[in-house]
């Protein structure tokens, strides 16, 4: 078989897949879930073992530290991937939900009714507990899964993707890695437009956009986390001191950690000194533009770039810029953030408001932090990302932003006249 | 300026009026929309003017009377289309639904909340009107439009656009159309990622599929209706022949229109001698498979060929197949057809349950024609299209489809611990 009809091949098996899944009931679903859970932890000795395979290859390819632990399985990790699967046996069915009902003057009732999507493609970067909790969502919702993780990972995704597979007694094709490591293979999956329905790419800017580049199927693209906390003239400036602290170092690798505050000039010259010293204690390093500077009196700090201001730094680092007004607040944020979580600090409830509406963002808040932008601190559950599109979901994407939907009619022999 | 320039500028300045509608009331919506009404009924000396250069240079073209019929514009398709922007302001504006709304542990109140998309381009083919009904769509929603029609209906859609933005004095950028006939502005355009949000294109195969190949930015697509009815052993067949005349002849040019209809081999010796006589009497033109040929003693009829089965004929052309069973349609129709619209009859609930769950199309229904697949018939008012799309929208494209949203936090103060 060529590479284009080994990949046609998988896709197809999986709409083939995708068919059975939609008929099985919530209480088949859950009971799969939970075979795959105790499935993983039963099946550690072969899990790790492939593990060490990906490890010793890893090694001997001169993989970074930080690459070989995000790489790595232990006992606890692959409890903590079976406990993920258990969480997501215990959520509700996002599947058959009723989202409008309307009965025409004709008598026609017209049901618009949560559906699987059908076939997701998952591509996914060096963690291979992505593959339990990817996989263990999408099958909740009913869709066939198709992964396609990095190739450091290989064995240990198969690994796990076979033990799921194997406990659920699933369709063949209900979750499938790709079997190779070829690049191409990824393009050629993306035309399958027949066979998939989307692909949802997890990682850095760079695959990100390659996908987005190569693929003819919907992608719904978790992009970097550029997050902005603006004080307002108003804001209680001590309830700002601990939500831009907060927002910056309680865990600044995470995507809705802030990367840029901004600071009303009308408070500058009172809240820059203090939140400053403040940051400095946590080790944070400023990027200031020249208003800043000024008021902070430090020559230390280095000066904002344009490209600073675009930049997800995932690390201790802040751009600081002071502003005009909320206006200038919301067009820097607009111009420079990446859509993700935005944050006013204010007592005003009109500024408040015009923040909300104009920041067009997938998260705003109003005297809170960024950082609860996440799929269970929105009371969803667990979430396969935070999406910064605007179709087809947008901000946190758990159990009910992997379904679609379709119109149901109930007639009795009405017809269109 | 390079195309590449004027197309970079031309989304930048859309995305800048997007912002600026996405600010608007609703009453200032509304009264934008009578005023562009208004505008067009008062300017109709320009717009015939301008239609009568298109129409013009089609003749000379030599275009067929068909594509000559829907380039034109006369008094009463103005009217229409005036009439149309008044119907859209009377519709509810989608924007500022509440979608969902939860109070975390913490007091954190979330709201999910409708916006705007954005910025929208809209692609199609020789029909005027379009300009002013999509654009008037998509500005109730709060988007900015970016058109892109024909290049015979350039002068008309020019016309049309000019007026409506004179008359409702919007900020530049809110309704425009692509300046240019050159086929790579649309590769360009559909490559702006960051101002452009949605790409619908409105016309045949080959233009949808020439937008999915190229765009970088999602695309919704209104594909072909290969439609099904299928008639079920328990089916009313009175009521089947009802339905299947409906779907065939009542409008055979439309996309939720029949193109294959299906009846169990259980009832199907009784009911295709029947409904293939009153078919012929319309002038249908049928293709069969053998059982049916068989049944209905006819040696006139076509022999379908797998193509027939994937073919949108939209005229007085239909492919008759006899199925042993209900798993057989739904195999066939998950195969053969284009996700949009399909109806069983039958008093089995059972059955009926089983077609309306594994019929993967945008619609479907149970003893009623597919004919009712429309936006006006759903209740919806005006729709930019049917999607066959399952991501960003599905079936009937109407306001609410138009829209987006985001996540409000509304917080008094709080951190994640």
């Amino acid at each position: 078989m060529t590479l284009q009809q080994q990949i046609t091949a998988l896709a197809k098996q999986a709409r083939q897949a995708s068919r059975a899944l939609a008929r099985l009931s919530t209480s088949e679903k859950n009971a799969a879930l939970l075979a795959m859970a105790d499935a993983l932890e039963a099946g550690k000795d072969a899990l790790l073992k492939a593990n060490a395979q990906d490890m010793e290859a890893a090694v001997q390819g001169g993989l970074s530290a930080a690459m070989l632990d995000r790489l790595r399985l232990d006992e606890k990790r692959i409890g903590a991937m079976a406990n993920g699967l258990r969480e997501v046996a215990a959520l509700a069915d996002p599947v058959g939900r009723i989202l409008d009902e309307r009965t025409r003057p004709n008598g026609l009732r017209l049901q618009k009714v949560a559906t699987p999507i059908g076939v997701v493609v998952i591509i996914f970067e060096s963690r291979p507990n992505v593959t339990a909790d990817a996989a263990g969502l999408c099958f909740k919702a009913g869709n066939a899964t198709i992964l396609r993780g990095g190739k450091e990972a290989m064995h240990s995704n198969q690994a796990i993707a076979d033990t799921m597979m194997k406990a659920a007694k699933l369709p063949e094709g209900a979750i499938r890695l790709v079997p190779t490591t070829d690049r191409e293979a990824i393009k050629l999956l993306l035309s399958e437009t027949q066979y998939v329905d989307l692909c949802i790419p997890r990682g850095g800017e760079g695959l990100i956009r390659a996908v987005t580049e190569c693929s003819r199927v919907p992608v719904i693209k978790h992009y970097k986390g550029v997050c902005h906390v603006f004080v307002d003239r108003e804001a209680d400036l001590g309830m700002a001191e601990d939500i831009v602290m907060n927002a910056k170092v309680q865990r600044p690798a995470v995507c809705n950690a802030m990367e840029t505050l901004l600071v009303d000039r009308a408070v500058a010259s009172k809240f820059l000194p203090v939140i400053t010293q403040k940051l400095r204690e946590k080790k944070v390093e400023l990027r200031v533009d020249e208003e800043t500077r000024k008021l902070i009196g430090s020559t230390e700090a280095k000066s904002a770039t344009e490209e600073d201001y675009f930049t997800e730094y995932n690390d201790y680092i802040l751009n600081i810029r002071t502003v005009a007004d909320a206006k200038e607040a919301i067009a820097h944020i607009n111009h420079y953030g990446s859509a993700h979580s935005d944050a006013i600090v204010t007592s005003n409830e009109g500024r408040a408001k015009q923040f909300l509406q104009e920041v067009d963002s997938a998260t705003v808040y109003w005297n809170a932090s960024t950082r609860f932008t996440d799929g269970g601190e929105f009371g969803m559950g667990a979430e396969i990302g935070i999406s910064t599109d605007k179709i087809g979901a947008r901000g946190p994407m758990g159990l009910e932003e992997l379904t679609s939907y379709k119109w149901i009619g109930y007639g009795t022999g009405q017809i269109r006249t």
